[in-house]
């Protein structure tokens, strides 16, 4: 309701606190705008020397239905989801930013970061890319979901880096 | 499709490319996490002279459906937001950004921001607050459907900023 008119109080302190404990979540199968996103979390991070968290969450479901799960096959999915994050750690110390840690999880990324990996790392801002897909009529749509997932129900602030 | 183990190229410019044009909504229903996203946008704005855009949506969907909207009542109401939108343009100012607009517009938030300032300011970023509310088990639930919905179909980086 905007009928009482309320004094707007702009007398606010003009230096945005900056962010203590960033989280940023890396996706495979987006590396473009992931990217993106890990190049402003360490823009973020390095000033400030924040806290970086880097997460990325192996959805199993994106398997062919046809192809057994077999413990060796998770094993090694998830190795190579361990191995890659291990190059953003590194990158992210190449640049100045030493209070890093890696998160690899399984399940549906936006909600698995929501439940298990926010609670633990209790970012105060949590970064993300977002696919595109040019669409016919020469626009393009966006891929989304999880982003806007996350933008609604993470408990901190939230970036959705589009590149 | 993870199967397929690609080289992850990590070797990028670490410096992040600043937003030249930033586009914040603040909405008066919810001055907290407002002035927060506007804070926000200012220290993003000003060490690289971005222009800023600052948009508030009059939601005439709010008024109790038993009022009629005479069209004195309108104007009242948009007059109300273009007095208090200059107080945010004037802050900007004072913060040194000098590039800086306002947009008033009637309709649906989200929407409206989507489909008709994004397309005419053309921000890079486009930065929004979340409302939040306590719920009777201690925690919060957030009401972010713009936006979420702001996340999903910009199609510019958004930031939700929650206060």
């Amino acid at each position: 309701m905007i009928l009482q008119k309320k004094q707007l109080d702009l007398d606010f302190k003009t230096n945005f606190k900056p962010f203590d404990r960033i989280l940023v979540a890396v996706d495979e199968d987006d590396s473009k705008s992931s990217l993106a996103a890990f190049q402003y979390a360490l823009a973020l991070a390095k000033p400030n020397l924040a806290a970086l968290g880097i997460v990325s969450v192996l959805e199993l479901e994106d398997l062919n239905v046809f192809e057994t799960f077999s413990p060796e096959k998770r094993n090694q999915l998830r190795e190579n989801l361990t191995v890659d994050l291990e190059r953003y750690v590194k990158k992210a110390q190449e640049n100045g930013i030493y209070d890093v840690r890696s998160f690899v999880q399984e399940g549906k990324p936006a909600a698995t970061i929501i439940s298990e990996i926010i609670p633990e790392f209790k970012p105060d801002v949590l970064l993300c890319g977002s696919k595109t897909k040019p669409v016919s009529n020469a626009k393009k749509i966006f891929i989304g979901s999880q982003a806007s997932y996350l933008a609604q129900n993470a408990p901190c602030s939230v970036m959705v880096i589009r590149s």
